[in-house]
C-alpha cells in the first residue's frame, strides 16, 4: 500500500486538521468527540442539518459543511460508523433552537447510532429527527444493511435540504422535503478496482485483470455481480438502464416522530421514472477514476436519458462520494420538481461544493 | 488496463462531447480542428486568453474555459501537443480585436507549435503573444524540455490572468502580469504509481512496491530520483523544502514582441521565497490520490511554511492538473502581491473552478 499518510491510525485526524487549516473561513473542528461544524453561526431558529458516517468517502460529509448545506458532520474511522456521542455533541454545538435533522445513510451501524443519538438529544431537550437515505438499487438485505444501501442521493439531499434549512424551513417541512428527495433518487455503482483501507494495508476485495464488479458498495462490500470488463458505454448502459427500469420499491423505515415523541414505522415507496421527468444526473468518481472518464460516462448517460424521454436539467460530475482509492464510478438519477430545482440552484459555500457566493 | 473508455483513439473526443453536454451554459466545442471555447461572447476589446496542451491532465485546460479564466483551450491527444491549426482556429473564434495571449507550458512540442501559431496569427492580422510557464524546480533540460517544465503554476496563471483579461487589461499589461505570475511560482511533484496511456494500455514507467519517484513529470516522464516510500509528512517535507530552498533560477526565454513584430530573447529570473512573503499554496492530485490525502499534505505544508515565516493567504487543493490515473501529488507555492490576490479572488465560472458567481 502506498498512500500519502503517516501512521494509519492518525490518518482521519491529520486529514481533518489539514482541511480545517485550509478552510478556516468555513469550518471548525471539535476533537473528542470529533465533529466538523460551520465557522459562521446561523441565525437563531434555523433547523440544523447534521450528517455523518465512516471516513474514506471524502469530500462527503465534512467537505459539505458550510452555508447552504450541512451545519455539522460526524466522521467515523475509515468505513466505520461515528458514535452517538459525536452526534449528540455536534447537535449541542449547532442547535439554534429549531431542532436537528440527522441525515443517515442506510447501514446498520449508522442507523443504530443515529437512533441512539436522537433519543439522547430528546432526553436533553433537543428536538431531532432522522431521515434515511436508501437509494442504491443494486442489492437488498446484506450483512451490513437491511433494505437498500445509502449512496449518491445523500450528497444531493444534503445540498437540497441544506438550502431549504437556510431558507427557513421548519423541522417537519425539512423532514418532508428530505424524505421526498430520497424517494426521488436512485443510484448504482461499478468498481474497476478494489480499495485499500490504510489500517489494513491490503485491498478489501479482489478483481481479476479483466473483471469489474457491478453494484459495488461504497465500502468495497459485495455488489450484484462480477462480470468481464466492458467498454465505458456498455457499463454506462447497464448502470443507467438498471436505474431507469428499477420497479416500484416499497419498504418500512423507522423514523422518530417528533410530535408524539415515539418511533414510528413508515411505509415508503419509490416509483420508476416516467417519460417527461426532469432529472438531476450525478456521475460520481469512486476516487481513482478521472473526470475525463466521468464525462465519457455522462455522454452516454445523456444519450440514454434522451432516448427514454427523460430530461436532464441539472448535473453534478466529479469525486464527491468516494471509496478511498477505488477506481470506478456511480450514477445517481434524481427526479426533480420546481422546489428541488430552486433549492439545488441556491447559493452554497462549503470546502467542496460552492456556487452563487 | 481498466478504464471507463470505448476505443482508445476516441477517448479524448468522447470525453469532450460529454463535457460539453454537461456544461452547455459555459462552453462550446469545435471539432476539426478541435478547441473548446466560451459559450458567452466577451465584449469587443477584451484580450483573449488561450491555453492548450496534451490531454490526460483534466480538468486542465478545457475545464478552465469560461468567465474569468480562459477564452479557449486546445486539447491535443493524450500527452501530445495540440497543433498550430487548432491554436489559430481558436484565436480566430475568440479574438475580440484586442489580441490573444497564448499561455504555454514549457515542453518542446508545445513551445514549437504555439510559436508557429503566433506567426500564423500575425500573418492573418491577429495580434498574439506567448507567455511560457516553466515552474517545475525538480529537473532541467531533458529529452522533451529545454529548461524547466511547466506544471502547477499554469492553473494559477490561467485564473489570475483570466481575471485580469476580464477586467480590461490590454495585451501588454496582461503579458507582464502573466510573466510575473510565472516568475512567482515554483512546483514539484511526486509519483506513488505510474499512469497508463489508453492507446498504449500498459503503465508508462515502473515503480517498485516500496518505491516512489520524486520530481515526476506530469506525463510520467523521468523525475529527479526514485527513493524508498516515505510517510506523507516526509514526502511533503522534501517537496516543500526543495521549493522553498530553490536558489536563483535564471534563463533565457523566447517571446514574440508584438511592438516590433519579432521574436526576442528575454532573460528571466526566479528568486527564492523570503520571510514575510504571502503565498498561495496549491496541493494538486495527480489523479489517483484522494482529497483526504491532499489535506494531510496541506497540514504539513502549512506547518513548514509557518516555520519558515511564509504566510499562506490563499490555497487550492484538489485534482486540477492530473496525469491520467497516476497516484501522487504536486505542491506549488506562488508568491502573491495585492494585485494577484485581488485577481485570484475575482469571480470565475468554468466547469471545474467556480466562485463568486
Amino acid at each position: 500500500m502506498k498512500k500519502l499518510i503517516n501512521r494509519p491510525e492518525n490518518f482521519v485526524r491529520e486529514s481533518l486538521e489539514g482541511m480545517m487549516l485550509a478552510h478556516r473561513d468555513l469550518i471548525r473542528i471539535n476533537y473528542e468527540p470529533s465533529f466538523v461544524y460551520r465557522a459562521d453561526v446561523p441565525p437563531q431558529g434555523k433547523v440544523a442539518m447534521i450528517s455523518g458516517g465512516g471516513s474514506g468517502h471524502e469530500p462527503m460529509h465534512s467537505g459539505f459543511v458550510g452555508h447552504g448545506m450541512l451545519d455539522a458532520a460526524c466522521p467515523g474511522g475509515i468505513f466505520t460508523s461515528p458514535t452517538p456521542d459525536q452526534m449528540l455533541a455536534a447537535a449541542k454545538q449547532v442547535n439554534r433552537g429549531a431542532g436537528i435533522l440527522y441525515l443517515v445513510k442506510n447501514y446498520s451501524g449508522d442507523v443504530m447510532n443515529f437512533e441512539i443519538a436522537i433519543e439522547l438529544a430528546h432526553s436533553q431537550g433537543i428536538r431531532a429527527v432522522n431521515i434515511l437515505i436508501d437509494d442504491d438499487i443494486a442489492i437488498k438485505d446484506r450483512l451490513y444493511t437491511q433494505g437498500r444501501r445509502g449512496v449518491g442521493t445523500t450528497v444531493l439531499a444534503e445540498k437540497i435540504s441544506g438550502a431549504a434549512a437556510e431558507q427557513g424551513y421548519n423541522l417537519h417541512q425539512l423532514a418532508d422535503l428530505c424524505r421526498k428527495v430520497n424517494l426521488s433518487g436512485k443510484s448504482m455503482g461499478v468498481a474497476l478496482s478494489s480499495c485499500t483501507v490504510p489500517e489494513r494495508g491490503i485491498p478489501t476485495f479482489t478483481l481479476g485483470d479483466d473483471e469489474i464488479e457491478l453494484g459495488i458498495g461504497i465500502h468495497g462490500e459485495q455488489g450484484k455481480e462480477k462480470v468481464p470488463m466492458k467498454s465505458g458505454d456498455e457499463i454506462t448502459d447497464i448502470l443507467a438502464n438498471s436505474i431507469i427500469n428499477d420497479p416500484n420499491y416499497c419498504r418500512i423505515v423507522r423514523e422518530w416522530d417528533d410530535k408524539i415523541g415515539k418511533w414510528v414505522d413508515l411505509e415508503l415507496l419509490n416509483k420508476p421514472f416516467e417519460k417527461g421527468d426532469r432529472l438531476l444526473a450525478y456521475v460520481n468518481s469512486m476516487g481513482g477514476t478521472s473526470i475525463a472518464e466521468l464525462y465519457l460516462v455522462y455522454r452516454k448517460l445523456a444519450e440514454i436519458c434522451e432516448l427514454e424521454g427523460l430530461e436532464i436539467v441539472r448535473n453534478l460530475i466529479g469525486p464527491y462520494m468516494t471509496s478511498l482509492d477505488m477506481q470506478g464510478c456511480s450514477i445517481t438519477l434524481l427526479k426533480l420538481d420546481d422546489e428541488m430545482i430552486r433549492l439545488w440552484d441556491a447559493p452554497v459555500k462549503t470546502p467542496s461544493l460552492r456556487w452563487g457566493i
